[in-house]
């Protein structure tokens, strides 16, 4: 059965600095305001209609469905999130709704546990017709999510029962049996909901059903999407699929011998998260195995600086070819990224690596963060590494690509997803091993779980300086492992003054001794500025660099270096430094200043045997994340790398 | 009444070379093939049908239309080039070819003079109610343009009584009188065609009409093609017209207030290639200033190196913002190009200035010789400056580039404009001036005319030596001008052995004396290697050169190099060489050669403060209209500028 390896919500509190101030944006300012956008009470953003749908299917009001098969997910992660709010922190107006919703959740119910108010509202009659497109089991994944954060919040069964009901309806329709579809949804979710619910009820049916959908994947010819979509007398897949046929779906081939992330990345995300879990719950090497191989290749050719992956956003918000990743039609999508998270914690569960580590924390500071506005109520669904403005409203390719965050999107799949995530990123900070803990994200925290209070003090990533106090530790002997890769690497650690004497495995310093009260473990890490640069067949940053500072990604903007950004660059000489200055535009981020140099703009287009005038400028690189909170611009990650 | 400035077809004669040997190859390969493609004769080919849509209409067979609504026009345009093809050298199997084809367009015309098959056969009662997107215009003139080319080749009115049959209902439909209508084509053409007939005729009606559909262009609000539509009860514009709304089909404002040139690229390169033509014929000094600021725009902001235009492809094969000029999803559709040579020839009847040579000659070398294959029966349509199999087989946003020339496509507008282009090119290389002659191109050839015998000799672009042998020339003063611009500048001219006292006036030298029988002018070109670097706005070209040669752009590939030619590239210092390596790949093509630099590539996909290894190999850019006739591979013209 499984066992889960974060804490419980309440026993790891951000207790300040970037972290605990976005969790608090979130919980004042976002889910609020999401509400809101669930209820269609904000003007000039596209209508959500999930609560209305909702209350017709409830019965509660008359009229149609409006808006995509999938938008009753959107109100289900919502609910996920706001469940996460009031485990943290008890709100009244927040409970008042979440009774609203679950009350609806019940009444909308159909008697055999179906709910989803596309096909109830749409076509009865037509359930599990078509599972490739309509995300009847996508969106059954997301009630169940809500549902086991909702009891774990409030302690009332009234949601799980829905999602157990749910569920259950699930186990008699899918299966090997008789009379039972041997299938599998076009985007994968449930699987992961199925491993959360079996944890919460230790009903070992729900992780069974979670292994069906994962094995039966792409494994039967005819594949079931086709079969499926002729017995709908469909003659073509749909466009976005262009040559990718089943990979759009993963389910070109079974999940245990796909060896290349392909297709929609937001699924793939999701499946291979799947996949991790399984592994582990079955204790299944081969299936590790597979994700490794999966992982390994996302990281070597096909995953974003920013930690995002998706390069083909027209062709279906999909993942491109080996080292396709274009600049300014990335697509990077926020929930890809999010996906991301889930995929390397659940890798990190399997074996604490601190490459998994390395990329969550690359996704979360960097396009997770992006995702959503410094105000906490505007968020990006695309995330580009560089934007041209008159380039980006003109051309047909980039048509998804917004150049400042909106408050809604028709398709609203990012705004709660960011909610939800960010809402439970304590899971993400810490996790229970066999013999102890493991930190993974230096942010100033406490820790309080069985015996142990450990307090975190740091304001990474503006600085490296870092304190890891333990208040309490349980008797004997214990391990406590932190990471000791990537932007935490090089630093001397000490334990009480001393230096610790210990060396690093897969990236974790491990430390297993009888932690006493008092016990200080410390170090400065050197978050020096880094210049990245990628490998050569990543053409959209040949001659470039990407100025990085601990975890963070900087991008330079129009509104500090004037238009035309695509000739900026620093020289190889040229000294950086990381500085909050004096007229920096948020208090306490830390930017990136030094000499800059642009060409000089002729008025040819083309000229022989000559080379561009220089120019010289101030560089103010900024977190990537923070781009476009001060109006539209040009923006831009990779910047010219003169030689000299 | 329109005076052509071109000479007479057969009074220019390529005699060797590179233009020569291709005419040939037009002549002998690409006709006849052509006409198997359009009689459906091709195996592995897409039918093309068009000959078998004429044969319905004719009442020569029973069946259906198939095709797009322009599907005519791909057998006017190839009517156009076999008659060119018959007037420069009679040819038996190409004169029954036209005969039998003169006689279906003779059987297939509707009595009042209309003919379009794809009305005619699909909805007759349906004539002139979708101006926009029907092609019902865009058609008469290509069938016009092919019965004036046939009148001309072979002196039989046949064709040209169907052509004027056509106009004369044309200037009967359209117009500000009563019952006419007040509109104007989706797709300029016609009004080409309508010049080149008042010319052949000495028909002022058809000038004006010509000009009806230019002045009204867009003049008036409502807009035509908004009225149109809504007659036809449609809600939505097609959905590549995104965001550009009027100015996809140029008709956002009136042709002679438009400034930058917008929409889909060849509609642009035929209207202002019939504004040029009236702006002479009317001596239109506003509408020719509107010609100039459009030219200039375009030159400055839109054009590929490869004189290639339209950069959005996926976007209604249209311009983009300026300066976007992406390589490895570059349109450059042969037709623009093509229409972009035609305009360029109409600048020069409006004023001899070698900037419009240069870009016409930059457009004929590269874009428009690119579009056919070596072996000429294959073609692009799509022509990219950098390709990537992997990239463009797996990206949506670039289903429509072909990384190797096809033998004939579903939408096959550019093969026969290709052929019709190199089938009049004598018509491009020497124009009548008011004194005289000048020509535009050097090439191997010879000119007979009012009085004139000229040779030119010369095997440019492969060498610089020019020799312009006067072996007649009219009596009295008159006057010889000549390009002294661009690959031709810095040349040292001699006349009869003495150096020649002459300065360029706009590019153009020019001489007037009373030219004698056997004065030689003679020049030896430098045509030096070229680095040439890209406004800094140009992204793709950021960092990076382009080799040049004369007018021929230079290209690496695959075959040549390896792979992954994002960073090959040349450092400042290294010497480039143009050659023939004893292994050239094509007898006699000048290649350039030295020491590449590439990067060698790591495992990593990103990397910090640690340059790429440098790897050396041996440089080989071969024409970039040469590119793809080796097999598939990968192929970029914009390398790597290594500063050191």
């Amino acid at each position: 059965m499984p066992t889960p390896t974060a804490l419980p919500l309440p026993s790891v509190r951000f207790t300040g600095g970037l972290w605990h101030d976005r969790i608090q944006l979130i919980r004042e300012v976002t889910l609020p305001r999401q509400w809101q956008a669930l209820n269609d009470a904000i003007p000039d953003a596209p209508p959500s209609r999930a609560v209305r749908n909702l209350r017709i299917a409830a019965g509660c009001e008359d009229g149609e469905h409006y808006g995509l098969c999938f938008q009753d997910s959107d109100l289900a992660k919502w609910t996920e999130a706001a469940s996460y709010r009031i485990a943290l922190a008890p709100n009244e107006a927040m409970a008042r709704a979440l009774d609203e919703v679950v009350a609806l959740y019940v009444a909308a119910q159909d008697d055999d546990g179906y709910l989803h108010t596309y096909t109830q509202l749409r076509a009865p009659d037509q359930r599990w017709t078509n599972l490739r497109d309509l995300h009847e089991l996508y969106c059954a994944g997301h009630l169940i999510e809500a549902a086991v954060a909702h009891h774990e919040a409030t302690g009332s069964r009234d949601l799980l029962e829905v999602g157990i009901k749910f569920a259950d309806l699930l186990v008699r329709t899918f299966g090997y049996g008789e009379g039972q579809l041997r299938a599998y949804p076009g985007h994968p979710e449930v699987e992961l909901a199925l491993v959360r619910l079996a944890a919460a009820t230790g009903d070992g049916r729900y992780l069974d059903l979670a292994e069906f959908f994962v094995r039966t994947r792409g494994s039967e010819e005819p594949k079931y999407f086709a079969e499926e979509a002729e017995r709908r007398g469909e003659a073509e897949p749909p466009i976005y699929v262009h040559g990718d046929d089943q990979a759009y779906w993963q389910a070109h081939r079974p999940p245990p011998d796909q060896a290349e992330p392909r297709g929609h990345a937001v699924r793939a995300m999701y499946l291979y998260a799947a996949m991790a879990d399984l592994a582990r719950e079955r204790g299944d090497a081969g299936l590790a195995a597979s994700c490794r191989r999966l992982w390994d290749d996302m990281v070597a050719r096909h995953l974003y600086i920013i930690g995002g992956v998706g390069s083909d956003g027209p062709g279906g918000e999909k993942f491109s070819a080996p080292y396709d990743l274009p600049d300014d039609r990335s697509y990077a999508e926020t929930c890809a990224a999010i996906g991301l998270v889930f995929w390397a914690r659940r890798m990190l569960d399997l074996e604490l690596d601190a490459r998994y580590t390395e990329v969550l924390e690359r996704a979360l500071y960097n396009n997770v963060l992006a995702g959503i506005s410094l105000d906490g109520c505007h968020y990006f669904y695309v995330n580009p590494l560089a934007t041209q403005p008159r380039e980006t409203h003109r051309r047909y390719d980039c048509r998804m690509v917004k150049t400042q965050r909106v408050p809604w999107f028709g398709c609203a799949c990012c705004p709660p997803n960011v909610a939800r995530l960010l809402g439970s990123l304590g899971q993400y900070a810490v996790s229970r091993t066999e013999r102890g803990l493991a930190l993974h994200l230096f942010a100033a925290l406490s820790i309080k779980w069985e015996g142990w209070t450990l307090r975190l003090e740091t304001d990474y990533p503006w600085s490296g300086s870092v304190e890891i106090k333990v208040e309490s530790a349980p008797t004997g002997v214990s391990e406590l492992a932190w990471r000791a890769s990537g932007p935490t690497q090089g630093a001397s650690w000490t334990l009480n003054g001393a230096a610790l004497d210990a060396t690093p495995t897969q990236g974790y310093l491990r430390v297993a001794r009888e932690w006493q009260t008092g016990d200080v473990l410390a170090a400065e890490l050197p978050l020096p500025v880094q210049r990245m640069r990628a490998h050569p067949s990543l053409t959209a940053a040949a001659g470039r660099v990407a100025l990085q500072r601990g975890p963070l990604v900087y991008a330079v903007e129009e509104i500090d270096h004037g238009p035309e950004l695509s000739s900026l660059g620093v020289t190889r000489s040229a000294a950086l430094e990381a500085t909050v200055p004096a007229d920096a535009p948020w208090a306490g981020v830390v930017t990136i200043g030094g000499e800059a140099v642009r060409e000089a703009a002729g008025s040819e287009l083309y000229h022989a045997d000559k080379l561009a005038e220089r120019e010289t400028t101030t560089l103010r690189a900024v977190p990537y994340a923070w781009w476009g909170n001060r109006g539209e611009g040009e923006m831009r990650i990779w910047i010219r790398d003169y030689e000299s």
